[in-house]
């Protein structure tokens, strides 16, 4: 793929910078810049709708909008994008080049084009570069990073549009997870493992089967989990390896489309009956989930959401602890928002605060005990006036 | 897909910092630290061998590295990283909270882990948090971001296991290519247009076939350019709709595979006979490449590959410019380092330094000219003592 003429080589050496021109004036600010690629920075691509994998620069004064491009990406930023104005990175650069300086660093580029807007104090991200903000910040300017939360917290509540992606996004989303557990229901079994038209299924053909069916729906599923027995216990693990009768199977579908909004959702099975011990971890996670998804409204907050699958695995006697390194019990959060970012705020787990109508977030307690397997079960819910609707249809069964 | 429990919500908010043992500490640092997710920071996936969407920290100490996890992943962790310890992230909160913080935040726990092990100067790299670099500094560390260039410069010189990784990625890359140049060579022409087995043959059926056979492979390409006519004179543009005899195809393919190393590979093709003018660009940037190709070796810098093909360019009256908000001509890069990113140091461009034995570069320069077509021919190179490895064999022919 081309890359930029005037890039200098080391193009992870810039990283990341939103605004919105709301709050950031509001906070005295007299401009807000964002620096990074927006394939990777979703405050970024959010504030100018412009897709691209090398860094370049948003910038925000008083309300306008403008991005500052690279011949490469000029001509498409002028079409794609929404801001106001797109400004010739390499027009700016000769302009600099003029006054001497040699070599143009970006810095210098985006310092110029401050300068002649009459730019001397910067709302910036918390991620914004250390050393892009060191060089601002010693030739004058005033750069001030919003700590804490999102750069944008209007990102957290989704419009109109943004709900449409995501319900896309989880529909096709829960017709591969329902195709996928259809697989192992006709699967055969022979030695306990399990065999799909004469050939061993395993977690990575059914990996691959899934991947293809979201592929041809234009969703790209980097790291589908499809995690037998033990390796299950591992919340992160993606898994490997045949599929066996008798054992948990955590199916787990976190994909993302071209507009960008992702989809996630979980369902745990069992081919052919399970053990009563991996049955009542099945029971307690589907009855936390229940009273969690009954909880959430607006004004409840993540944490609370939290306390009550807590709760139901205590009083159900799942406990949590640490041996020998390794965790089982319950032991991650009981779910997360969900966006242009697969994982974002707000949260439900211990810190998490109010939710807010048009909020998108997951709802996936699970419990681990290796000797015994793995379950999560996670849906996908809109949070609404008077509680939530969620876009999942798909049963929770552990045996098929 | 299950988050950890400790996050407080925004976890866009936090992003990035990397290290090598060997030259931080030599530059008078006491310790080197990275907080980013390692799947959008190749260094920090460079330095673990661990690879999650979460930002997680990387502290290396006195040459002993750290990882600082949560407990989702700190089994994982234990299992999957490369650094000499994983430390607990919960139990470093529970010790900051007893002393009276509320809330601890992530940058607490690292500061404690830091003050414990009497490290009070850091070094970090140009892309780390600006708000997390200024809450410690206030606490009295020392943040040295290393400015310009790569964090880890030895990433620039691949050794053999990741050339291996790389030409693997590249004969899949091949592999795919070959079968989209014969899928366009065995359609029909009706009216035209391009038309396979009766229906007719899309940028966006292509890509799809390319992405399928690649995701057969283990390697997912997101962003597969198949660009017609004056689309393709937008080197970014991916492509839509039919695609016809006659025109310019350019076909740019760059998967990125399970061990995170990328392939990248463009061919320009037209369907039937082409014009005098398409034929002559053709052959200008074929003539251009073999001569980018001819020139690299150890030694010779990146800035004089780029001049050659801009001679070349010249010579053959071939004119680079901006019409109404529109380049045409050549007006990117010859070409970009390429390895756990995409686009990484050295560059083949107007400012690219030193080429070295090792490093892997894309050789690809481009014409393009509204009304005519645009052309580009990528190669992918390994830099040898005396020359190059050309990584493609694929024939370059315009007409097929």
């Amino acid at each position: 793929m081309a890359s930029s003429a005037s890039s200098s080589g080391a193009t992870t050496s810039t990283a990341s910078t939103p605004e919105p021109q709301s709050s950031a004036n509001g906070n005295g600010a007299d401009a807000a810049l964002i620096i990074d690629a927006s394939d990777r920075n979703a405050d970024l691509y959010y504030a100018s709708g412009f897709l691209a994998g090398d860094p370049f620069t948003f910038v925000s004064i008083d309300g306008r909008r403008y991005l500052i491009l690279s011949n490469l990406e000029y001509t498409r930023g002028t079409k794609e994008s929404n801001v106001d104005e797109v400004v010739s990175y390499s027009e700016l650069e000769s302009e600099v080049a003029k006054s001497g300086t040699d070599p143009v660093r970006m810095g210098d580029v985006v310092m110029h084009f401050l300068r002649t807007r009459g730019v001397s104090r910067i709302e910036v991200p918390g991620n914004f570069p250390v050393a892009t903000a060191d060089v601002m910040r010693e030739s004058g300017f005033e750069i001030v990073p919003r700590n804490g939360g999102a750069f944008f917290p209007e990102r957290e509540c989704k419009n109109a549009d943004e709900i449409t992606q995501v319900e896309h996004a989880q529909a096709c989303t829960e017709a591969a997870m329902l195709n996928a557990i259809e697989t192992i229901r006709r699967s055969d079994v022979v030695d306990g493992a399990l065999v799909l038209e004469g050939e061993p299924l395993t977690s990575e053909r059914l990996k691959s089967m899934i991947a293809i069916e979201l592929l041809r729906e234009n969703y790209i599923a980097r790291d589908i989990i499809v995690a037998p027995g033990d390796q299950g216990c591992d919340p992160h693990n993606r898994g490997s390896g045949p599929l066996h009768a008798g054992e948990s199977i955590i199916i787990d579908i976190f994909p993302q489309g071209d507009h960008r909004y992702w989809g996630d959702m979980t369902r745990t099975v069992c081919k052919g009956p399970a053990s009563a011990e991996l049955q009542a971890i099945y029971d307690s996670v589907k009855r936390a989930q229940e009273m969690a998804l009954s909880a959430i409204r607006p004004g409840v907050t993540g944490a609370e959401v939290h306390q009550f699958v807590e709760q139901v695995f205590e009083e159900d006697g799942f406990e949590t602890s640490i041996k020998d390194g390794v965790w089982s019990g319950f032991f991650h959060g009981t779910g997360h928002g969900l966006g242009l970012d697969i994982h974002e705020a707000p949260s439900l787990s211990r810190r998490g605060g109010e939710l807010r109508e048009g909020m998108i977030v997951t709802v996936e307690p699970g419990l681990y005990y290796p000797g015994i397997g793995g379950v999560r079960i996670e849906d996908l819910v809109v949070v609404t006036a008077d509680g939530q609707r969620n876009l999942n249809r798909a049963p929770k069964e552990l045996c098929v």
